[in-house]
């Protein structure tokens, strides 16, 4: 469930998109004026827009902005703002299928750190989404999204990033019981072996359609009497191991690996904007419900307040009025 | 260009449903008198509808008829046909991606000699149209079909096929010159060490747009002096390497695979009416017209003769028909 909070009676875009000019309008022109508020002001009510518009709303007001200014929200909202903040409304205004398009155009460029980020986009959307998401890949970069990951990426990293970026998983429920037992065996036989980024093992893990990898995994723990996860933890420094187990967490329980990285991004030592911007704007119009939820459970705090506590400003409260925190 | 004939004036769907399902009802009815040629007229009046219809108009007849008869046209022609006309008449019906998708399932079953198959259908066809055939893989098999085809392949194979399956290429014509040489460079590279299936040479060949490929594969001939299909062929009995040479000729010149295809399906002991028949009813309404040019050319006989000189009856009418040999 979306944490996202439209007001009942939403303006119609033009007169968002009003606001929105004159907000920029007001602190371009009292920009040297110290004593008055013009940026708060203007903050404020950009956030009182935009983070109370679902997606559809927001592709509106950006039509109608460019046709009655003649500019580009997005460029406009990049001149007047800045830092965190920026970056959260900038991600949160773009459509969801360009916004991972660019997630994961970022990511290509910045490899080690980032995997996690197409792994992300690749297990956690839909099938068709992650579809749209190659398609505005190409529009925007002129190039395919699978192109860029295996140029940028090498050995287990791209054997395993490719196949996941390129999927089109079957969506069904249907499950097949015999397949389920026999792969988790052959997923058993080469973890015991250590063979962890063996072709079996991202053959079932990037082809499978969730309900058959959750089957699988289901078997796996009832046969051999661990979660794979657990049986996937030996080696604390291998990186490949951790995105292996990222990717499993991401496939079969999306919110408690979303949990997980919020959890990391507010208590390591300085928060990870780059992280909590990411899940909060990705997740706010689809489970932000459920990873709110399960976040609350596994830290016996909510995460309003681990927000609140751990940012300050326009960036918090944008962040806030996102996750669904307050009144729309 | 495609060989498909429609005449100017077409009659009404329901119409064409009508004709078609009298037909069938005629050859029933006097199935057991042998002085009536009932048969041939039924065929005959089936090439005349069905091989004259594009596939929006197939598409609209199989409805209508659906509708009128309570039956699938696809299954009464599947009752009232047989053998090779009765393979081109329904794969010539189905809706392109459907046909696809079905050429698809049939080759991950039969590995060997059909990896063609599914090379062919990942390289000919557009990005978009590519990715209908995953739609409707989904649809009728209620599985990906890169999950089949990961599962039904191994080795080396497995490593070229499923990329190329799950490719969602870019179609612009934009090209990077500097990335042409320096991946041509390495084509030529692995190729001198003999490391045939490097996953370089994969990622170049299932990733890139084909114009890229293209300007790649331009400068590997500039720079080395030899296409690179020529040096691909110096073991005569790995099938591997046949594969390879065979997605290079299908991505850069579909047109000339297509006609080697049909000049081996022809030309061998005994036709190979599979072949003769996918390639047939695939391309009638892509790009017919210039392989029928291309194998002139090559063979110094039209295509047309060479079909009716190695096939005959309702088989050849139907195959004649598609490839726009006389009037619609």
């Amino acid at each position: 469930m979306a944490s996202l909070k439209v007001p009942a009676s939403v303006p119609p875009p033009y007169e968002d998109a009003e606001q929105l000019h004159k907000a920029f309008e007001v602190s371009c022109f009292f920009f040297s004026s110290s004593s008055f508020a013009g940026w708060g002001t203007n903050e404020g009510l950009i956030i009182s827009i935009l983070a109370h518009r679902n997606a559809a709303q927001r592709n509106l007001i950006r039509k109608v902005y460019a046709e009655a200014y003649g500019q580009d929200l997005l460029k406009d909202l990049d001149k007047e703002l800045s830092s965190d903040f920026e970056r959260a409304v900038l991600l949160w205004t773009l459509d969801p299928a360009e916004r991972d398009a660019y997630l994961a155009n970022e990511a290509t460029k910045r490899f080690s750190s980032s995997n996690w980020v197409l792994m992300e986009i690749a297990c956690s959307r839909s099938s068709h989404d992650l579809f749209k998401v190659r398609q505005a890949y190409h529009a925007r970069y002129k190039k395919s999204l699978e192109e860029d990951v295996a140029y940028h990426t090498t050995g287990d990293f791209r054997k395993l990033l490719v196949p996941l970026v390129s999927a089109f998983r079957y969506e069904g429920e249907e499950v097949n019981t015999i397949l389920a037992k026999s792969e988790a065996k052959i997923l058993h036989e080469k973890i015991s072996a250590k063979a962890y980024s063996d072709e079996e093992i991202i053959r079932i893990l990037t082809t499978r359609s969730k309900a058959q990898v959750n089957a699988t995994l289901n078997h796996y723990n009832n046969a051999f009497g661990n979660a794979i996860n657990k049986n996937l933890k030996e080696e604390a420094d291998n990186d490949f191991l951790k995105l292996l187990r990222a990717t499993i967490k991401c496939l079969t329980y999306p919110e408690k690996y979303f949990e997980k990285l919020l959890r990391l991004s507010i208590k390591k030592l300085g928060t990870d904007e780059r992280a909590l911007t990411r899940v909060v704007t990705t997740r706010a119009e689809v489970d932000m419900e459920r990873i709110k939820e399960e976040y609350h459970r596994r830290n016996s705090v909510t995460l309003d307040r681990d927000i609140a506590g751990d940012t300050s400003g326009d960036y918090e409260r944008m962040l806030l009025a996102l996750i669904g925190h307050g009144d729309a």
